[in-house]
């Protein structure tokens, strides 16, 4: 027996694609199945003026295979220094649709993020006059904060208070991972959004420590307890608009993981349209699929769903995804979710 | 300035010496500084008779340099169908002065851990009548507790009826790592102890996760959040002769802690007593340092305290201790606490 369902084709609302031989390397992965993604900022160094995402971009496109279509939506990485006159400007040519929110020390090349939220209120503020989004990244640095607390203590102590002063402010919260950030973000009215990544619908804390450490189990915001992710499963499969699709595939070669102290980061970009669907069909929610992957980001950002379709078929052999992706500086391992997936994009 | 303390010789109430040219490279690293260790019998196989415990003595004596003086303590390892005779008679020889639980699959090499109590009932009523003690890895193994919670769940359901049942059993709770572990110990009267090991009372769960993931952090049962580590710190350093060292130095070469699945373990024999002299001395309890390390032990095991002594010494310049050991397998990091330490055994 197959099984098919027809979607608009997706966008990925938090992507990493990194620049070089692995951006060469990656970007086919998503642009098979994905129209457009909100391409992080965090290079080194970090994309920041309007002139660098617009040199980013140009070096996207070159790297596109002539075969595939696809449409990066740019972002800046969000500085002490960031001048709003520069956001407004990049905004306004259409290039760049969001900016982003890291707070320093939080994860991959967020050493230049931010340490003192008053120094960005300018740029918010404008931000907030424009309409364009600020995606955070919700994590506190503090090191004596439990790193299991971070997200919750971030809501309270940073996102609360810039949402309070801002309340015209658009933002993401970024890959959520809690029960706390699912109820927040809920909550929030029209301008919050919340994005979920794959493995979070997947695995939890367990998976990266019981047994043996798994490295490759292993991002920023770490997965937490169980209870949690089935928290993010009901806000996925809800059909709830707040929430849509942002892998934060983030690829790193084995080599960089599987170090004294390794990278954060799940490599999701060839399996996630699969893995989507086997996680909404065992939720019986098939059907809230294409709202979560398609259409509820769109609307958030105030674009167009994408005309063009997928379609997702399941068969009755487990599909056969690589284990790993060649890139130029070494092999980049493709999550694993651990058991067999039936479904494909063909 | 310089500062000295003189204590009885310490002991290792858990210790992992393995076997063949791991054996050979970390024995030294032991008897250079403790006079006797309970030794883990998790080889594969595992240490199950009296007469596989002779045996595996005897290749630990004959691995032991001419120099070095040192005394291996033998536990057998528990199966469901160990024999209560050969236990008796294990016992009764002088050779084996513990048994080891390991419920299945809870750390490196317990697959033929324990899996149904009852069968082993009978043991344990064996050794409770002629005063053998039970070593417990306290930890559940069931996939849907979280790994964080599998202490105190396995005090609630595994330890505490073990307990009931068989009041006159001597039990030492193994390198406990929360607060619920303490509590329990140290309400549990004469026939309860408790080891804590070096890295418990210097890492939390944040070394392990936070800012990349830290494979020579890791060690099962994981590091806790930060009010647990204290917990532990208190009970240490409190006199409390409920509490006493046992290490669970665990050598793996580098390859294969840095793995898609790394084994769980730190290797901290060779910087152990130096730590410790740090951790006392930060928690104004130098003078209970001597308890903890040489004598508590002691007591619970019915031996007398070591007659001859070490000296630590506090230097203005930090102690250079090796980053790794060389074994015949590979090399293997010593546990790195993140802090100068100026103490050192002279």
């Amino acid at each position: 027996m197959t099984q098919s369902l027809t979607i608009a084709r997706p966008d990925d609302w938090h992507l990493h694609l990194r620049d070089g031989a692995m951006l060469q390397a990656v970007l086919p992965e998503t642009a098979r199945h994905f129209a457009r993604a909100i391409i992080m900022p965090n290079l080194v160094p970090p994309v920041v003026t309007g002139a660098q995402a617009a040199a980013y971009k140009d070096r996207i496109m070159t790297a596109l295979p002539d075969d595939m279509s696809f449409e990066p939506l740019m972002v800046l990485y969000l500085t002490e220094d960031t001048d709003p006159a520069d956001v407004a400007a990049a905004h306004a040519s259409g290039l760049v649709k969001a900016v982003k929110l890291y707070p320093a020390g939080a994860t991959t090349n967020s050493a230049s993020g931010v340490q003192n939220f008053d120094k960005v209120r300018p740029v918010l503020e404008t931000m907030a006059e424009i309409g364009l989004p600020l995606c955070v990244h919700g994590e506190v640095t503090n090191h004596d904060v439990d790193i299991f607390d971070r997200e919750a203590v971030f809501i309270d102590r940073v996102l609360d208070p810039i949402r309070k002063a801002t309340p015209e402010l658009r933002v993401v919260m970024e890959h959520i991972t809690t029960k706390d950030g699912v109820d927040y973000a809920k909550s929030g009215g029209d301008n919050l959004g919340a994005t979920i990544t794959t493995h979070h619908l997947i695995i939890n804390r367990n998976h990266i420590l019981a047994g043996g450490i798994k490295p490759h189990y292993y991002c920023l915001p770490v997965a937490k307890r169980e209870q949690h992710r089935l928290a993010l499963r009901e806000a996925a499969t809800s059909g709830d608009k707040t929430f849509f699709l942002g892998t934060d595939s983030a690829p790193h070669t084995d080599a960089n993981k599987l170090l004294p102290c390794g990278c954060a980061g799940c490599f999701t970009a060839t399996n996630t349209m699969a893995l989507l669907a086997h996680v909404f069909e065992e939720d019986g929610a098939l059907d809230k699929l294409e709202g979560f992957a398609s259409k509820h980001g769109p609307a958030f950002y105030g674009l167009p769903v994408n005309e063009d379709t997928i379609t997702l078929t399941k068969n009755e052999t487990a599909t056969v995804f690589p284990e790993k992706i060649e890139s130029g500086d070494g092999p980049v391992t493709v999550f694993d979710p651990g058991f067999p997936v039936f479904w494909d994009v063909t």
